[in-house]
């Protein structure tokens, strides 16, 4: 298993792959684009994206490659966030004039940034990347919100821990593949649908699933490009689509959505059991 | 009528501001934040701000400030975006080393900018604030992406017009204000619910609204922070609170939502009706 993700080592992304199998061969990527290319190019088997998080909220960017390269979800994962503010080895809280992160690390942090004054917030395209650049650049004036790890591999001080607004910061990822192997028994589908533009739309839409106590975990809409204010719709469904109730909702819903495609079914992420206190 | 908008002159905010009133006094922010604030410290009568656009979405951002502040929601504006690669007089494409704007500005002329082999696409926190600096810097190898009114403003040149991927690129604007005046007779009413996390529970709001004939033009979620994986709706609905069908409707939605708050009545913006070609 060779996983490609966003970020330089150190990135959340990283982090949950590693989660995800601890002896998998990991391919650092630039963008989302990147990682989507690394297994189109089959330089990778897997690809982990970033979907939500529980305070920035949905990467809808995600959503959109998901349909426009049209590989398969296989599995998901979810990572506690725990973000914290990183110097070079010398540096003070009071030196600190600049703190550098990804938009949603420094969005997850806002509280606490406020409460700096007089320092300027600076959003880079990458919570990890922002430590190498601290660190490479040698910045002693400067900080960055990242994780632990981060810290670790550059060489770098961690000042301040869990920074973070919310105790409760987790990050749920999605894993695409080449091939439409879950990664273990699906009980969970992720679909995408385009409704025309009429009243009660949406409701005949999610009646096909509660008329058949199908659970709808999630649901997004995304705008049409070329098509002002109509939407296409993503949800999650606690379903397989091979039980029998699920492939008739998903029929009865092809009858009257313009279109209708499923991007994956894979297992919901569960928790692994703590090992017993003994 | 003073408007606060985000963004320095020849901003899109500054633009819908205009074409709501000619009249308006308007008064430039730094964030959306200050928008809110100046309404808040009565500096500005009316607050404006975008809420989604047909190619980027919604700006989440928004939701999330609407709720915080409580101030009501009296009018909305959609608002036709053209985007312009604007540089300083003399420039050429071929020297272009960097573009400058908002990620929403960027992400709207993608495929333009993909185009643009070697060049670094930087995102900053304006589109009219983007032209103003490559002024301001006298930056020869650099170009924005703005609007036409901010070239002009700044006295730069339009180098190429037009350059968004999509034809029909549009913002939908919310306008706030201190007294809950609507800018006319009220026939859209938004809201924000939160819903127990138990199965069905959102096909259960949207049915107090479809049973009632009552057309939801817009459904978007965004995370409750220190509640993971559960989230608040905002929902667009056709029709004015005083409705007896819509008041019944939110009654019924009460009785089960675990909170419920209006955030505005409001006239839904109508194009003004082009003068007849004499």
């Amino acid at each position: 298993m060779r996983i490609a993700y966003q970020g330089v080592t150190g990135a959340y992304s990283e982090a949950a792959a590693l989660r995800l199998n601890a002896s998998a061969d990991l391919m650092s990527c630039l963008s989302f684009e990147d990682v989507f290319a690394a297994v189109g190019k089959r330089k990778a088997t897997h690809g982990i994206l970033p979907i939500e998080n529980t305070i920035g909220g949905t990467i809808h960017r995600n959503y959109d490659l998901l349909l426009e390269h049209e590989f398969p979800i296989v599995g998901e994962i979810k990572l506690a966030v725990v973000h914290h503010l990183i110097v070079n080895r010398g540096t003070t809280l009071e030196q600190i004039k600049r703190v550098y992160s990804h938009p949603q690390g420094l969005a997850q942090c806002e509280r606490f940034l406020r409460r700096l004054k007089g320092v300027e917030i600076v959003a880079t395209y990458d919570t990890a990347g922002s430590a190498k650049m601290i660190k490479e650049e040698q910045l002693m004036d400067s900080a960055a919100i990242a994780s632990e790890r981060a810290a670790h591999n550059f060489g770098l001080q961690v000042l301040q821990s869990g920074v973070q607004d919310h105790a409760h910061n987790m990050t749920r990822f999605l894993i695409v593949a080449q091939e439409e192997t879950p990664l273990g028994p699906p009980d969970k589908t992720t679909i995408v649908f385009r409704l025309s533009n009429e009243a009660g739309a949406l409701f005949k839409a999610l009646s096909v699933f509660a008329l058949r106590d199908i659970d709808l975990t999630k649901l997004e809409s995304r705008p049409i490009p070329d098509r002002p204010f109509e939407y296409l719709f993503y949800a999650d469904l606690s379903a397989n689509p091979e039980e029998f109730r699920c492939a008739r909702a998903l029929m009865h819903l092809a009858e009257f959505a313009p279109s209708l495609k499923t991007l994956g079914s894979y297992p919901a992420w569960k928790e692994p059991e703590l090992p017993a206190a003994s």
